[in-house]
């Protein structure tokens, strides 16, 4: 009988942050595509678009105008998710079938640059390190609201991952409950560390760092990998070598280092298909519900789509949404890949 | 202070199957949308196509020649994601972190019909009895397999769902171990047996008879609703009528009733925006372990991601990912315009 070969064989492997399992199935890259071709973005988009309602002094869907803002700019999603208002609710407890529950929360869009075509990983360390400023004053801010407990920063990259606008922007959305992936890895963060008094990341990162086999980026403040577990075929977590639970506890220096490791990250994701890479992102931290969290490790992942080429991403579909998340590339090589990439952007290169 | 109203306010609903919840917001579907559109399907496809490797006669990638089928054709996966070999293993039982299992498995392709165009909606009751019929036979030859514990059907219809190629088919991944999804579903239908020895699914089903809210489809044996817990925006789920855990339960006039269900729900799919309506469908039952699973309930989801028209479909991207799924439009109001649409097929009403 062969030996099992991790390279190799099919094999699924255990996710111990939300406690599921991934399908990888190594041997089956060579597939050939004969299916669908996503469109690529343009390359050639003005620096200012007056038709976009992200520009600085645009109007937007409301009527606003947009201020003639330098940096990064914030203000309230226009057609938000979650309501501010507060719902009278009574709860019926012996309820099992139609369980629902009024959700309370306050949804804002963070334009990362007034200009309409530069995406982070063309963008200076120190402007993203403004956009870092800003996630902390949001996170502050938001989080000191009486009944927010949970701030989710993320973004859409791309119109592939529903990004309806190219205008470099992310979005904030905060609420009263845990979402359901956010409330997962609370509980698996807080079983390890109720068991082990250390942290579940802090202790996978050490065992990475001696692996050496799926590090992408590493600096002296933070790591970018491709986890063991990953089910996108270029998905990468950034963990922070030091153990804290939330991005208002980074030092000046961390937030330096940061916004380095995200352009560099996105340079190389950018540099992998040349083309404008698409992903969504977010940032993990600890709730803001006024406990303390010693099991969070903060982290950021990256979910980006694109499979083979510019143009052919992998589809979570039909196994993958009734079975479980399937892959073909293994995250060994993926890592190998992404490491290989330079980390100068390919369209300023010479 | 306003009183909850769950068609207007902001609110997130419980999925008891797999212990999970989904944010709804019922304001947000006036949303103006300028992201990303789908290509529609060409209706103009040739019944025969010299180029596909399903049509009958044809060659396929590994050199066999497809028979002259008549109903359906079941065949091995070229680019099978499992492999039959049997693996040598050994299990670390202390490892946390880089847990990974060989998996074996076999992964088929059923055609459903000869004819190049022709997809469910529009095939004979009889036809679609046919593909039931396969799916029982398989069913049973994979179940039997020694390492066999878990049979998937499943379709990816359309290319946005990752369907490279139009011809009408389904696959089926069989393998050792309950996937991720299933293995949820079968815990909390487990649980709900043991608490209360009926299923989770039989009396949810008594309940929604009752409300008659979100109800697209009855006959005598099976009902396709929009479940309460839905999270695509027409995600819909045939539940039969009486307790059975598996496809090989039915009679012959449940196997009736279940294909003209199919039938229905379909057409009804496409006069929604009259397209060939795109979805991953899924049969969920019982596991092949051999063991009774009187807790399991025979069902089978239908995930379609259309939401405004036939080429602008709903994103499950950054909040999603990072937080929970998230939608637009209440399950009562989807139910409803499904139930409203005809069940004579767009392309064929006079
Ligand atoms: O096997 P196919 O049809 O080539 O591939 C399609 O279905 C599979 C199972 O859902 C997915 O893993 C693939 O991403 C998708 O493109
Ligand atoms: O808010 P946006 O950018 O208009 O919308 C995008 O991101 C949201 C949050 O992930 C998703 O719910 C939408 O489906 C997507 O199109």
């Amino acid at each position: 009988m062969k030996n099992f070969n991790i390279n190799e064989d099919p094999h699924r492997r255990y996710n111990p942050l939300i406690n599921e399992w991934v399908l990888v199935s190594p041997h089956r890259s060579k597939r050939p595509w004969q299916g669908q071709n996503e469109t690529v973005s343009s390359d050639s988009l003005p620096e200012y678009d007056p038709t976009c309602y992200l520009c600085p002094g645009n109007v937007r869907a409301n009527g606003e105008v947009n201020p003639a803002y330098e940096n990064d700019f914030v203000f309230e999603n226009d057609f938000a998710a979650l309501k501010q208002e507060e719902i009278a609710f009574e709860e019926n407890a012996t309820e099992t079938f139609f369980k629902a529950r009024p959700e309370r929360g306050i949804s804002r869009v963070v334009c990362f640059s007034p200009k309409h075509n530069l995406t982070l990983p063309e963008m200076s360390v120190v402007a993203i390190e403004n956009i870092i400023h800003t996630w902390q004053k949001e996170y502050i801010d938001l989080g000191n609201v009486d009944y927010i407990n949970h701030v989710q920063i993320f973004e859409n990259k791309g119109s592939v991952m529903g990004c309806s606008n190219p205008h470099p922007h992310g979005q904030i959305w905060a609420q009263s409950s845990l979402p359901t992936e956010v409330e997962k890895t609370q509980n698996n963060q807080k079983a390890y560390y109720d068991k082990h008094a250390t942290t579940l990341l802090q202790d996978y990162l050490q065992e990475e760092l001696k692996l050496n086999e799926r590090i992408v980026i590493e600096n002296d403040h933070f790591v970018a990998l491709v986890p063991f577990w990953a089910i996108w075929p270029y998905e990468t977590m950034i963990i922070s070598k030091r153990h804290f639970g939330k991005i208002t506890d980074f030092t000046e220096d961390e937030t330096t280092d940061f916004a380095l490791t995200l352009k560099q990250l996105t340079t190389k994701y950018d540099n992998l298909f040349e083309t404008s890479f698409p992903y969504s992102s977010g940032i993990h931290q600890a709730p803001t519900d006024g406990e303390l969290h010693p099991e969070w490790q903060f982290h950021m992942h990256f979910y980006p789509p694109l499979l083979r080429s510019a143009t052919v991403k992998k589809f979570m579909v039909g196994y993958e949404m009734m079975g479980e998340s399937q892959r073909d590339i293994t995250p060994e090589k993926s890592a190998e890949i992404l490491k290989n990439q330079s980390q100068s952007h390919y369209k300023h290169s010479i």
